[in-house]
């Protein structure tokens, strides 16, 4: 029998617990022990959390218990989770883990700390999928070319909701939070911070590469407004809110940000709370993972898959690999990465106007390759100019930002959304 | 260091050699040891295969070799498949192998036989998709609902072509057979044998169930018209050759047949030579899997995935159980399957035909849903009568189609194909 003590019985531990009773058959065939949770941890006692197991409110409870072989961490945050877990592995206990920030900030330090230790973490990206899984193991083989997530359930039900329904940002808001899609403050969803952390820790396993979301490139999805929304219909763009990581010769370029991509592409088929991870590698050539990106249940089935691999002794290296993976590859500054670009900018209704902007455009270097105008519903006497430009760094489309906003002819912000052939 | 044996180095033999070569650095960064090609088995000696391994005509070179650790099957067929793989598991070494056909008639014994042994199959099952792996691994918390996969190249490019640009059944084999997508007698793959094989395998992982392709319900997609698919775009559904396996009480049903799938599901989606496959479990919900279902490059990344996680010591038990899964579950017999059922027929175009043909559904207690009549382009004085049927068992429909072509009124065979909602 394999004890397990459990910090945060929250939905998702709630879930883990019900779920190693109610399927305890198949996973102890599947395992090849029984799996029985010893007790768990909770901030506050008082609260009825629906499972009948003992619970304490000192996290030293669970790791200092002898009998408790795996510590499952689902309490969140990061400095507390690092110090619980760090403890637990002192004790080696395994450790399994639900939490993306944790390892968007530690995983290095962690995996060190682990040596040997079972340490592992499917439910921390894209919530059900087993991607973690399939990039530890099933593409071993390859050098990973390119991975592309949809990883946020919250931006791709608003963003499909825009785009189906055509549903305004804030108005769509507003119902994702009535349905518990989307927090109070829903910065770390829709700003794409949440989407940030589960690249980080696709990229390590992906590319070895140590980077913290301080080092990449995040934008979220605020600023989409319907021209956008009708631009990319007209011209068979989704857009969805992708975390991108790209092996350019040396170099790995991350990235999360609203991106259009072709309607016809899988990725851009994947609509609602759903997430998915587009992962291209050498031999295999494309593949993608589909499934619940969230939910108690579905991240419980991630947790308790690691459950049974670590009681299996099947959890191999925590990055997925024991010595440096490729080495001499370091992150593109986020300046450097090249990409095709939508503009979007009200401008004056007069003469002259295109020409000013196309001869900033041409003093950047910067290549036009499609144009078009639209009335401004909201201001009198503007248009809106739209353009898609060629391929070019980021810091030159940045500048023209910055340069097109100085200019007297266009009013407020020039909206920008990158694209993805 | 490790040491692998090749019986078998055709196009995807030569692939794991020259890969295992070109990607030396990661595999070994991950795998924790150097993994090298000692020697490799051939029928035909005098053929280039394109690589620089030591070759033999003698399966026992490879099989009794003391320093071989790992023997990959890559040969085919099922007898001399078979005695090989169970020598060398005698012999105490690993076995990954990519053969469908000898899995869905002795994965049984060989579990049996591997006792702790790793046997290992991934590329087995829908190519480079890491399908075992999430079955045996990431779902292992779940009861699998039911699994629906595309899992032939062949017959999902024919019948892409075929929707998408119209294309007549005989005219699209003639190409992908130029192509080399189909072989020159097509029938293991468009009688949906192959899909059959790589279903077995899955409902073994999914709910530890014993069948044989010779026990389930498996059609092809030879009959299938310009009306079908006519049909079939009119009412938004897709025509995909599935496997599907369901669990419907204690009883599990396994099938392979052409399917009207609604054109928003996922699996719907998948176009061309690419395979996917759905799987719905308890807890998780719906996951899919999605990637290059053949291919020399493709099925050796699933390969070296499996010699990758053997060297790690990551193999687990080989059909992801160490007792019987879910005890009392059977093959529910193919008769008794229920589905919703699409029926044409061509007929005389006169009074009174339209009310023998209910009358005799009526008979059968079978209830129409829909209905609607097209002209027989092939035959003067003929109409189409095209169906969509209630839920009903197989039986029912099978009797009602026999008793149809028994009528004076109806010309010829009457098509069927089954609907998933």
């Amino acid at each position: 029998m394999v004890k397990i003590g459990i910090l945060g019985v929250g939905t998702v531990g709630a879930s883990v617990a019900r779920i190693l009773q109610e399927n305890a058959d198949i996973i102890e065939a599947r395992a090849g022990k029984k799996i029985v949770v010893k007790s768990g941890v909770v901030k506050d006692l008082s609260k009825d959390r629906g499972v009948s197991i003992k619970l304490s409110d000192d996290p030293n409870d669970v790791i200092d218990d002898p009998e408790i072989d795996i510590v499952i961490e689902l309490m969140g945050g990061v400095d507390e989770a690092y110090t619980l877990v760090k403890k637990a592995l002192e004790q080696k206990k395994a450790v399994v883990t639900a939490n993306k920030a944790l390892l968007a900030y530690h995983r290095y330090e962690l995996q060190e700390l682990a040596g040997d230790i079972p340490f592992m973490y499917e439910a921390s990206t894209a919530g059900g999928i087993p991607i973690i899984g399939a990039l530890r193991s099933g593409l071993s083989a390859n050098h990973i070319n390119a991975i592309q997530g949809i990883m946020n359930g919250t931006c791709n039900y608003m963003l499909t909701k825009m785009i189906h329904e055509g549903a305004d940002y804030q108005e769509i808001l507003k119902e994702a939070q009535d349905l518990g899609y989307a927090e109070a403050d829903p910065t770390f969803d829709v700003g794409g911070f949440d989407a940030s952390h589960k690249l980080l820790i696709l990229a390590s396993i992906a590319y070895g590469l140590d980077a913290k979301p301080e080092d990449i490139l995040i934008e979220g999805i605020e600023n989409i407004t319907p021209t956008d929304v009708a631009f990319a219909k007209d011209f068979e763009y989704a857009i969805k809110l992708l975390g991108i990581a790209k092996k350019v010769g040396n170099k790995v370029e991350l990235r999360v940000h609203p991106t259009m991509i072709p309607q016809e592409s899988m990725l851009a088929k994947v609509d609602g709370v759903m997430n998915a991870v587009m992962v291209n590698g050498d031999c295999v050539g494309e593949t993608m993972y589909y499934g619940p990106g969230a939910g108690g249940n579905a991240t419980a089935s991630a947790v308790i898959a690691d459950i049974v691999d670590i009681v299996r002794g099947n959890s191999g290296p925590m990055l997925g690999y024991k010595k440096p993976l490729e080495s001499g590859l370091t992150l593109l500054p986020k300046e450097e990465i090249r990409s095709h670009y939508y503009l979007r900018m009200s401008v004056d209704d007069k003469k002259g106007v295109l020409a000013e902007v196309t001869r900033l455009f041409s003093e950047l270097d910067i290549s036009i390759e499609a144009m078009m105008q639209k009335p401004d519903i909201d201001k009198d006497a503007c248009v809106e100019l739209l353009f898609v430009i060629h391929e070019c760094e980021e810091k030159t489309i940045q500048q023209a930002i910055v340069e097109l906003e100085k200019l007297d002819v266009i009013h407020g912000k020039v909206g920008m959304i990158r694209i993805e052939q």
